[in-house]
């Protein structure tokens, strides 16, 4: 910590932009910014969104001043009349603007450099509050601003994820590294698949709740998602090496209690996961999906380098592709209906020898809304893997929800089938 | 509106819950909250978001009642001592907590139901603040509660969204509707493809801009996600008659301008509008993938009743799976290489006559982040449709960002180019 200057811990963050109060847009900035402030050790006490409102916005800045050492503001600060952050915090701190020759030589310049003149509405962009520190916006008109007064400092940050992202990297690097207590918040991801929430709760709430009474606590949270359970592990230290192997010991006791339900300790998807466990092995896989319709195939193709081991996938939606395109019997398809644990196994064999990989995925399910019926609802879902032993593996499970929702905790349950047969 | 109750107007949001200030989770029931609001007429301020601290929590709804006539807060109504929703809002207008036995009971006979004893901890949630109305919830242990003191009502939800929604629609019929000042949000979202966001907003700003003179004025705000340009329409009035005309009008304007790069004029995604035209005219479809590895399936099937209109698809990501599963011609990859518009025609045609439907796509690209070269970057994909009239169309285009933006992009653009021909 600078001697002589004002520590910054606790921050507000305020998300400006009248779309962030309708129905379809949420603020996601300050994800990215809670990831970088707590990294230096602040912490985020609260979080508000305001519209393009000068007064609603002064009121905002004036009252997260009053909570915390650090404001940040993001977004309104382009060249129209809707873009009031600039005047906003000024009249908070009853600062005066002036227009800067140099950022308005800056936007000019801009400008010309794709041909252009500068329209005369930008000049708004180069009114800076008097003592403001700006910081320079290699990607956009809006420079981003530091305001120090009050016993607070706020900054003020342009909307755009690529304007705003290294400008607050520099910002942090500037003005807010050294000025922390010296203690950062150190973080940790368990993902699990297979198990509820509940359930993950019973297993290791006896583990995590001991940790309350020990220095430096541990946090743990648990937050559920569709298919898989994070568990979220803090802790505020002034030692990385402490730190970490805090956090390292905590994450081996859940581990242990957890077995192989745990999916990965760093949030690594599940995706990811099982395309390291195949890498590893040197196997390839071959998928062939109805009702996932391609979303297997998809999710495991979203990891870099999925070409090593992803030969191919069917999506095989009629009785007849399944029949024609795979090559699953038809009277199997007959006997027990497309959606039976001997279809699903069909389908992964026929994958795996019809693309002579290592294994094989079969999918077949009632996605929704249609298609139900009393012994086969809505949801009802089989899956079949075939590996390099040919063991066939088969399961039938029934998936809660909408369409969409019956489709990834499907993809899901492929997924967490093949990562368990290739930890064996 | 009923005579001598004060009407409600302006709302603020709180959404209460530590895990809401961490890097990994952003408040979304505000948006269902928002939809519902608008909707009988009530307008959102600010949306807050605060940790499980009693002390801050009281503060955010303190500033919250200063600003507006209804706050909701959602969340902090469990059993444990990190639920702190009841104590803080109670603290705010001095109002003492007692013990509702009738809650008590409804609690007791919900764990009975599921054969458990109610743990003590529980009552917790039958701490009644004085006056409040109780929300009866069907879906959880925890009521929802409206408390009316001061000029302002506050109505606290319990945070998981199949408890908040139902509860809310409950509270809204018996307690917000009615009292409106008798006008309503009415909103239209028009969906456009194939366009970026500059070029959209040239095309409708001078049609929109004129709308802002007018009575009832109509707002237009432009929001661009991955792929596609959304433009939200939204005006405010006491005749629904008089509402949905003026959009129609609105909409009808814009619709000129923009031609067929229209997707749709109600918020349809373009799958779904693609799955449409599909219907109409009776077409099938068969997708042969590689970068996008299923995505384009994938997506068209989460489309209900998509089976009608998908056959088949394929994900040949290796070069023998394109040439030996699909058919491709090797000569082909070899002389112009796997991304090149002559095989994603030959893979459109393949998978066409393969699955004898009417239309063929074929999508062959760089997903990245290796790959790429100085010719071929990263991001360049080839686009390949084929109809019923065995007419051939290609198209290259270069994506911007990473593996899973280039891939959702590439999904994009194979789509428009199917809604674009189906338009003919």
């Amino acid at each position: 910590m600078t001697s002589g200057v004002r520590p910054l811990k606790n921050t507000v963050i305020i998300a400006v932009g009248s779309e962030l109060l309708t129905p379809y847009k949420v603020d996601t900035n300050s994800l990215f910014l809670t990831k970088r402030l707590n990294a230096l050790g602040l912490v985020v006490r609260r979080k508000m969104v305001v519209g393009d409102n000068r007064e609603e916005l002064a009121s905002a800045v004036r009252e997260a001043a009053s909570h915390a050492d650090l404001v940040v503001t993001t977004g309104g600060l382009g060249a129209t009349d809707d873009d009031v952050t600039r005047d906003a915090v000024a009249s908070v701190f009853g600062l005066v603007l002036e227009e800067d020759p140099e950022v308005v030589s800056y936007i000019r310049s801009r400008f010309q450099a794709r041909g252009f003149e500068m329209p005369e509405i930008n000049r708004r962009q180069a009114l800076i509050p008097e003592g403001a520190a700006i910081l320079r916006n290699s990607r956009g008109t809006a420079p981003g601003l530091w305001i120090e007064r009050d016993d607070v400092a706020v900054v003020l940050l342009p909307g755009p994820p690529r304007e705003l992202r290294p400008l607050f990297d520099q910002v942090a690097e500037e003005r807010i590294k050294g000025r922390t207590d010296g203690e950062q918040i150190f973080r940790r991801t368990l993902v699990i698949a297979g198990r509820t929430e509940t359930h993950v709760e019973e297993l290791t709430q006896p583990v995590y709740s001991e940790w309350m009474k020990q220095v430096p606590i541990v946090q743990t949270t648990i937050l559920a998602s569709l298919g898989q359970i994070e568990l979220h592990l803090s802790t505020r230290h002034a030692s990385e090496q402490s730190a970490v192997a805090r956090l390292d010991g905590a994450t081996e006791e859940l581990a242990n209690v957890l077995g192989r339900n745990l999916v990965s300790r760093d949030g690594e998807s599940l995706e990811s996961v099982v395309g390291g466990l195949l890498r590893t092995h040197g196997f390839r896989v071959a998928i062939a999906e109805s009702c996932t319709g391609g979303l297997v195939t998809s999710r495991l193709t979203d990891v870099p380098g999925a070409s090593e081991y992803i030969d191919a996938g069917w999506t095989v939606y009629s009785n007849e592709a399944k029949v024609r395109l795979l090559g699953v019997d038809a009277g199997t398809i007959e006997q027990h209906g497309a959606v039976s644990e001997a279809v699903a196994e069909a389908m992964a064999v026929q994958a795996r020898e019809r693309s002579n990989v290592d294994y094989g995925i079969g999918v077949t399910g009632i996605a929704g809304p249609g298609g139900g019926s009393k012994e086969k609802p809505v949801g009802t879902v089989c899956l079949g893997l075939v590996g390099p032993d040919k063991d066939v593996r088969v399961r039938t499970v029934r998936f809660p929800g909408e369409r969409e929702r019956v489709k990834f905790q499907a993809s899901q349950a492929a997924l967490d089938m093949l990562r368990r047969a290739l930890l064996r």
